[in-house]
């Protein structure tokens, strides 16, 4: 499986977004894997710098001007100097299926020192379903070798469509700042072979290191928050995406796998700074969790962008008593919904004339 | 890790429950893991039978006429020709840990080819807390070279006590009688190197055959039902047990880890058998999982025996209407939470003298 390269199926299907401040060598080490797909590169910070690709991928850039054009006074649900502004590339893009990834992520290996393709991975986990109705002791039941146990109903083994992959990361784990100032030299080393859907009614810690998403299904949630410039806080925009997406998914009826494939991250954050980027979330996910734990949407809701106006509308009413900032976040999460459908239901001769200018 | 003696801390704390009808050679295999432990084998079938044990092991074997003689009329809880009357054993064990296992599962190996310990797992497992209200996505956070991610609620790191450590089987597959006739020769080879916290509100398919419980937090939750001789159902005994247990723990804050330990299952059993045996409770567990997916118990039951006792009201007032087999097994759930209490609260004299008669 490991060192194959990615089923060619998805080569028309599928966009990488990535989020970057500096040029993209990384991408050297991605060659076999991501040459034959299209890359939409969000560049963060001083658009006036010069991001430099690699020669021979397929990619359009867009730097903050670029996203200000576009959006206009919408613009401002993006993100600015945080890596949260990779959720524009979401919305520019107009493939079904979406691979997101960090510029400090390599290729892994295998336990048996194969390169490991990430992206043949998610796009396995997302073709094939989730049980998010019961949980299975051997792990995705649909993998080779592999079944549902006794026990498992039997009119649940058609599952439902997956609409997340979450991938892990071998080396560098995604720890908070406290976490990595007390365990500085901690390395993940252990690959656990097991891709696992996570059950319906659980959230979770989304990392946006290594993560795909069906666009089609679950798009419009992957909202990466206000963070970074002129914000009171960082490193919580794919937490929000993850709880947010998780809430959806569960209501109508998708399935969020975590697990395989890992990446080899490669360096640590400072742990100083993210602690000041951190200390409010640490503080406030104390109230945003059990929010997102107990929240439900009304059945009325039925399409992604109705669930999401809905998330905040409640976040607003809930969340607001724990910090003003929410009210900012939901106002922002209701212009990134109006955004993304200006660019996504506006016939395809308009959307796709905004990507033309970008390249 | 692998290959260790397992950790002599639990050696008075721990009792290992062996289901069987035949001479128990697999022990050799286990002799260097298992030897300093107490077993308690209770016999199935013709209690004139006699079962060969290794020399070397101490332990107590109860047949089916020590069953009937220290439970009296309340014998009627306890399975017949079926391995669900290893539920006997918990209930005269003294210690505060059980470990069960099949006759058919032997000593697997690692991805490096050394012995597994499997009882050291169990008992690293229940030893250290699990964290049944949020995902980590790095599996188990108390292991070794791993923590709780970015994203992970402070205030939930604390965990909760473990209180069943259900581990899994490389060989042959728990699969049903269906999965068994359509893939005969499905062996499972992947040795997936984690333990999770199945989290809370999720019930899961637990196996019987290689599973580990702190018997004083959970141990009257830990019938097996009525199966086997006389009943309409068999292989559901495990499964029975786990649904309510999950519930229990569930309502009790308690947490269930799945994964390793792994054992090596030798042999499948035969699927036209077990179809026959199965065949109601594949039909029925449509019913039975919505009914313990849904089911809640009052805040007023704060040991697992009110818990259990409501729990064989609910079954009755539920899931009677499935088939009069549940009227029949929620009576059987009264009558074991007599027959433990018996047992286990008559002071340690009596106790201990049923015990002493029965080696």
């Amino acid at each position: 499986m490991a060192g194959e390269r990615a089923t060619p199926l998805l080569k028309d299907e599928l966009d990488i977004v990535i989020p970057t401040i500096r040029n993209l060598d990384f991408l050297e080490m991605w060659r076999p894997f991501f040459e034959s797909y299209h890359l939409i590169i969000v560049q963060d910070g001083d658009p006036s710098k010069t991001i430099k690709v690699p020669e021979g991928f397929d990619y359009e850039l867009y730097n903050r001007n670029d996203i200000n054009r576009i959006l206009g006074p919408k613009a401002s649900c993006i993100s600015f100097k945080d890596s949260a502004c990779r959720c524009f590339g979401y919305m520019v893009s107009k493939k079904k299926y979406i691979y997101t990834i960090d510029d400090d992520c390599f290729v892994a290996k295998n336990p048996s020192g194969e390169d490991i393709n990430a992206l043949e991975q998610h796009i396995k986990n997302l073709l094939s379903p989730s049980t998010p109705h019961f949980f299975n002791t051997l792990y995705d039941p649909y993998r080779e070798g592999a079944d549902f146990v006794r026990g498992y109903p039997f009119s649940l083994r058609e599952g439902v469509p997956t609409a997340v992959s979450h991938g892990l990361w071998l080396n560098i784990p995604d720890y908070d700042a406290p976490t990595q100032l007390v365990k500085p030299r901690e390395r993940n080393t252990r690959y656990v072979d097991a891709v696992l859907t996570i059950p319906k009614g659980t959230i979770f810690p989304m990392c946006g290191m290594n993560l795909a998403f069906n666009r089609d299904l679950i798009g419009p949630a992957m909202y990466f928050g206000l963070m970074g410039d002129g914000q009171p806080i960082g490193r919580y925009d794919d937490m929000w995406a993850g709880w947010c997406t998780k809430v959806i998914c569960d209501h109508l009826n998708l399935g969020v796998k975590t697990g395989l494939p890992y990446i080899w991250h490669s360096k640590a954050s400072n742990p100083f700074v993210n602690l000041k980027k951190e200390y409010k979330g640490i503080y406030w996910q104390e109230d945003i969790i059990p929010f997102f734990q107990s929240v439900t949407l009304p059945k009325e809701c039925k399409t992604v962008q109705e669930c999401y106006l809905e998330l905040a509308k409640l976040v607003k009413a809930k969340l607001s008593s724990v910090d003003p900032y929410f009210t900012k976040l939901a106002d922002a999460m209701v212009t990134w919904i109006e955004a993304w459908d200006e660019l996504n239901l506006a016939g395809d001769g308009s959307a796709k004339a905004l990507n033309d200018t970008a390249k």
